[in-house]
């Protein structure tokens, strides 16, 4: 037998082992095997605030080495690029003094709370030269790149609308305690919460929001205390918006995180003058597709299974109809982080297209105030 | 044998012989066979403006005799109501005419072009103190009168959000010559062309429109002329809209002719704090319900199929699921009609409801001018 | 006004005014305003055994006399044809003397509960010259005939296999009391009380069966009685049949009365060496195709709704996707056998082709006792 | 920085790089990660029979070392367990040898052509006492399991009757050469080829087949060879089963590698006495399940999304309706089999229950020839 591994391969740190940390490590230890054209990254240290979770975290993981601290990571010279997946507030501080660092930044989404912090995590990351990446995994799906090319190619013609809806149930229940996601200082609400996502789709296929206007709702005004008592809910479950995209193309956007029974919804549905085409993330493998061409009698939707002839689906798995996963996403934005560290193009978005999603949002809440519309 | 059919049945007159001509007159000739509590309308006379369509739709029909001047109809003292299908702008004249000389109108929707003329025929209404009732066809399925009392039971608790989306795609062809459906004369577009049976639905389950603002889209600036050349379009075929509903429920409209693939699409989703209802007109025969109760593992969407234990479903078919069809519903809405001629409550949308859901039209287009928040 | 209806129309008489009595009565009443292309046929008469009830049912359905004696309608000169809706049992003698007294028959399905007695009356049909018609709606969709259409065209290239389910679950409950549909006398189960619709469906996509074996099974061995007790359930609620079709394709068939949740479902699977096409009646106004051709990325199942392309959908309405119900397949049924009393060519299933289905049911049934494969 | 990873964890060997070796590897890569709770695996060797890509995919898969020779996996102390996922015609040679060196060993599916290899299996890995056990994947989605818990907590009363299909079209097109797959050699088509998934699903779920008969089909009589001409085919592309399974439960299996359109489908009916559970492998993060009880108005099949409530569904993604992929089944029967290893019991096919599927397959053959029922 011979000992493989020799060479240097790029160094990850991670910082945060939660939902998202765990899902990071998992695209870290999958991207070499799942894509088999890449040097297998050395997982070199992790970083969690509690010394003893990130012990263990470490092993589980497969991560060599772990710290409490995680400015450790900065001056780790073995460590070329650092995953951020704390919560937003901490953004800012990790991911400017990891650019400073001089080491690559993948940051999970949205930037940061305020606007002017997303700023100057943009400014630092143009200040570094180096790669600074967002978390925002769906696009990473690869029939929504197929869509993306499908729409290039002009399968449905000029899209003229586009209808977009984010629903899960997470805030539906109204004897569910109040917790900081209801609090004004974590955001407005659905709108930042998640809103963001259908964003990052809207933009891979159509580029940025022009001009919108917004409305918001509180399914429920007060919610229970663990302790007794009740508190106002400070921000909005709901938010809906009206919105025109890049070429005057009419969108409308809805969000509702207390929708009863919709677990991981983004629906799309996209008209143009050739077709349709439809998508919901529910039913990740699968989009759907209307031609207007062909004889009438039998002109449908068709529902197109996700297959090898979707890449990268196939470097996971070589038969069609058989499924990626959540996990899998990731996986494969990893690749593309990968590829631009390696100064080639990459689908994926950096920090100032991801600044330009965090500005719609704001005009979105500013149009709420003023009940007019709002140019970003 | 005994001959049957004594007594005088109720005399009924129709203006109008072509699609909602005829689809009034199945209806005629089906309620009493179809409910079998009610004696059998007489289908006294039909009016069409040229004689020989008229001679060949009383034919057709099973209409005793034949007009080609409506006006024929109102002296008629063996008529007792009047079907008014004719295009629109008819409407103000016949109705108010009908009613004046005595008779109950069943008059197809939307009531009249401009809000004036719809004022006067509901004028013309109140003084008669006949039956004036609208054909929103839509709101008479059985599943739509489930998911009403299923509202009114409270199974999803309060409802603090609502969708509804309106799609077909007569007008989503570029190359369709311009005709008078792109005039601004005809109205709006989208607005008022259709969006009135979504509005005619969140009425019947939620009641009256609060606030709205509206954006609208020309998914085709210009239409080629048959002569050669084109047109500009002069209306929109794109309507979407944020709007308040009657207890500050927020709710969204979209609605799009010009959309590929879609055929009778009318897709409601109403959220509320126990659970959530969805429907779509194009699988008229069910309706998904989710109700947030029972075990985590087990729950979510139930798809429900039509069936007799929705009524009136059992007057037509005694199976389950066999299904109902579009033009069932115009024969449930003339039983309703005949429950109000009788003086009965019916199930049906007169012309001061008519009215609002007008006034509701025209706000929006206000909205749309404004850029900003209407009250209708 | 000038008065309507000359010359002589057909003259209809009806014997049973239970479900499919009224559904033939519906179709009696909206064939000529439906289809616009025939003469409307005249109600003569009914016959129902109770005579305060033909009297009721004939003013229901606007049939211009009652008996209590079916055997009045043989006489009844003005009366051309005949619809049968009694119970099977009776379908023989009475279908036999209509036959003889030179009426036309339409018959409801299936033709006997024992094959002699179906054998005589094709022999009675034959020798009459009349046309004798059976009930076989489900033929009559659009779709089904824009199935067929595809297969002629080889859409779908050379069919190799073929799958049928009819599923419901009026037996299903294990505590619904004993009746006559689980007596040894009333057939065998769910092989003849429903399998005859999709051998409906399978006779006229592909031909008749030509080899068959068949599994059969008792969800309950016994059923309670309603006086107590229990009795043994002497039929079976289940059956499962393979066979080979004309032209050697293999098929599959699988019919369950006791299948909890299936209200109306009739699944069809057809699979082509160039395509597949998928069908369920449960949603009757679409059906699905896969064509091997085009792009592998944009490959898949088209869901295709109902039309006006789909004949003759558009007599009933001019606008796609607005939905045919079960009732309207019956007014289809009744163009046909018009066509068919006309001397034209006409999609309905004759006697001949009545009694080959029923032979395979017999056949199937023997092959359940000698547990081998069986010739019809 | 504190260094990880103290203690002997297991060693693991892989035989096979292709598909299914990636897929084991990924496994092994994930498991510790995933799940948390268990020690990370050491990957030690893996063999592949050309030394440039055993190199290569050792680097890729994260292998320490790599050999041509699979033997050498056999001697090293190091290694406890070995993945088999060669060609099925190796796995008696291996599987037996491996057992012997006192390795477990994890054997993809099916065990061996013919079926005294696979008693031969049984028998050394009895001798052995180490794990043996197959690669059934499909058992182990989370909602199978759920299912299995349904079933096991009478939620759809007893079981009456089964259906389960597979369908896949890598066979679909009459153009694509002659290959092994056509050969008698490798098996007898559709019914060794895959119907075994869906018969390690029934056996999960149900226990073991009874009784059988069997037919079998071949869409294409021949297939072109490359080199010009044609060959005759030796088996069948399609089979359908009647069967019997403990408890005589009336079941249904068919199976088609030829089915245009169908990529991934195993589907499920299952009918029992107090409801139905439905489930499709090509939408493998779903189910449906119809219950007898409630109000007949919200009766209804539920369409149930997996979730963390769907155990080890949380062990991969916290939120529910995200979806888990094909890739990640695998790791899940890693974990099981981990179990098994150390003495737990687990979720997962041994060679004792896969015998039995094998022999029930070779009786279906049987049936076959001989026309008529055979128990196995």
């Amino acid at each position: 037998m011979t000992s493989a591994h020799d060479g240097k391969p790029l160094g990850v740190g991670l910082i945060g082992t939660g939902y998202m940390g765990k899902c990071h490590a998992l695209a870290w230890n999958n991207v070499a095997s799942v894509f088999g054209d890449i040097e297998k990254p050395s997982l070199v240290a992790l970083a969690e605030i509690n010394d003893d979770l990130a012990k263990q975290k470490a092993r589980e993981f497969g991560f060599a080495s772990h710290t409490a601290n995680w400015r450790d990571l900065l001056s780790n010279p073995d460590i070329n690029v650092i995953s951020i997946t704390t919560p937003n507030a901490f953004h800012p501080e990790m991911a400017i003094a990891a650019l400073q660092a001089g080491k690559h930044v993948w940051c999970e989404k949205p930037m940061a709370p305020r606007l002017e912090q997303a700023e100057a995590m943009l400014a630092a990351a143009q200040a570094s030269g180096r790669v600074a990446a967002m978390g925002y995994n769906y696009i990473q799906n690869p029939l929504i790149r197929q869509i993306k090319a499908l729409l290039d190619q002009g399968a449905i013609g000029a899209v003229n609308h586009v209808r977009v809806e984010m629903d899960e149930d997470f805030m539906a229940n109204p004897a569910q305690p109040f917790y900081w996601k209801s609090e004004a200082s974590s955001g407005y609400g659905a709108l930042d919460d998640f809103a963001v996502h259908p964003l990052s789709l809207l933009f891979t296929l159509f580029g940025h929001v022009t001009a919108v206007t917004c409305d918001m709702a509180k399914p429920y005004e007060h919610r229970p205390l663990k302790e007794g008592g009740q508190r106002a809910v400070e921000n909005h479950d709901i938010a809906n918006v009206l919105m025109r995209l890049e070429g005057n193309i009419s969108a409308l956007l809805a969000a509702n995180r207390s929708a009863w029974g919709r677990k991981g919804r983004i629906a799309l549905q996209i008209y143009g003058s050739k077709g349709s085409i439809l998508y919901d993330q529910e039913r990740m493998n699968e989009f759907q597709l209307y031609q207007a061409e062909g004889p009438a009698e039998t002109a449908g939707f068709r529902t197109i299974l996700a297959g090898p002839q979707h890449a990268p689906y196939g470097r996971f798995i070589p038969a069609p109809g058989h499924g990626l996963g959540f996990n899998d996403l990731k996986v494969i934005e990893c690749r593309e982080l990968l590829s631009a560290v390696q100064g080639q193009s990459a689908h994926i978005i950096g920090f100032e297209d991801g600044l330009r999603i965090e500005r719609s949002i704001h005009a979105m809440a500013r149009s709420f105030q003023d009940r007019c519309w709002v140019t970003p």
